[in-house]
């Protein structure tokens, strides 16, 4: 699959925590300590069958990426 | 600074294009051969004084991260 | 490929847009006379290779998606 | 009423979950078998006063649809 | 019109950038020193008809909106 | 801390909801009645520390914000 997203990195999921319509998904990125955390529905999470260890691929749209300096 | 949202990954600036109002921002996370762009204004971009080589923090809120299946 | 985006429908490409640094494509809705709009960087099109009649999918976090009321 | 997103589709309201802060409504686009989520707050969700049945608009920023290819 | 975001305040146009594809608007808050800006496309610009003096309403879904502490 | 996003306005939280996994916090921007909501994950809520008349900066990506026309 080819997408509109500049950003795709792989990574594995360490975390899930459920809520009453929304889950919290937190990744591992691929060979470094980086952690980042996706929210989605409960309808797309068992529609994806993530569980602790699935492997998955981080997209964000370049738009919604924000920089700052420290 | 602290700031509500949940990914927050350390990069350096590799590339920056600049178009009529937005500019695209091309960052390598540290430590990592992951890329990923952030797109913002001009505006944005000479107050953040940004050019190859600055440090920068990626921030992207979870509700904005997609993850996906191979 | 599976995707933690609820909203996913079969489109057309009519139209592309090239901007500076940013792309416009406008789709179809497939069997319909329905259009949306993703703005995206130049980048990104060419990845997609995405020309006039080009069969894609048109995707949004539902997070993203906003209802009103006429 | 005016806006600036590209995206507008006239859609009927087909399902309604309820979390704790969140709501997940589900639209079928008119004259389709299409379906779209728009996750929001329980606040918007009274404010708006949907329920099953009710006619809405969707509304999607260009910037937040992304395209994929199959 | 009723719709599914939090956050609705009046505001006057006071400059418009534009570039390709996409056109900055600044606002000014209503009876404020604040000021927003929000990147559209021309084709929503030229919709709206937008132009220095016009009276708006700024729109944030509130997943969108971005707390930071000083 | 410097920071990519066009909108940054001083605010006071006025009230925090927790559902079971994302938050609400309604703030009213300094000075005004308008108040803006944000939506976040709980984990960046108690990471931000956030109560009642806390002290925060409202930030919102311009590609993010909507204009709309009475």
């Amino acid at each position: 699959m080819k997408h509109g997203a500049r950003n795709d990195i792989p990574a594995e999921v360490i975390e899930i925590k459920r809520g009453g319509v929304m889950a919290q998904v937190t990744v591992r990125l691929k060979g470094t300590d980086y952690r980042m955390s996706s929210v989605m529905t409960l309808d797309s999470l068992s529609e994806l069958e993530l569980k602790e260890g699935s492997e998955v691929h981080v997209l964000a749209k370049a738009v919604n990426v924000l920089l700052v300096k420290p």
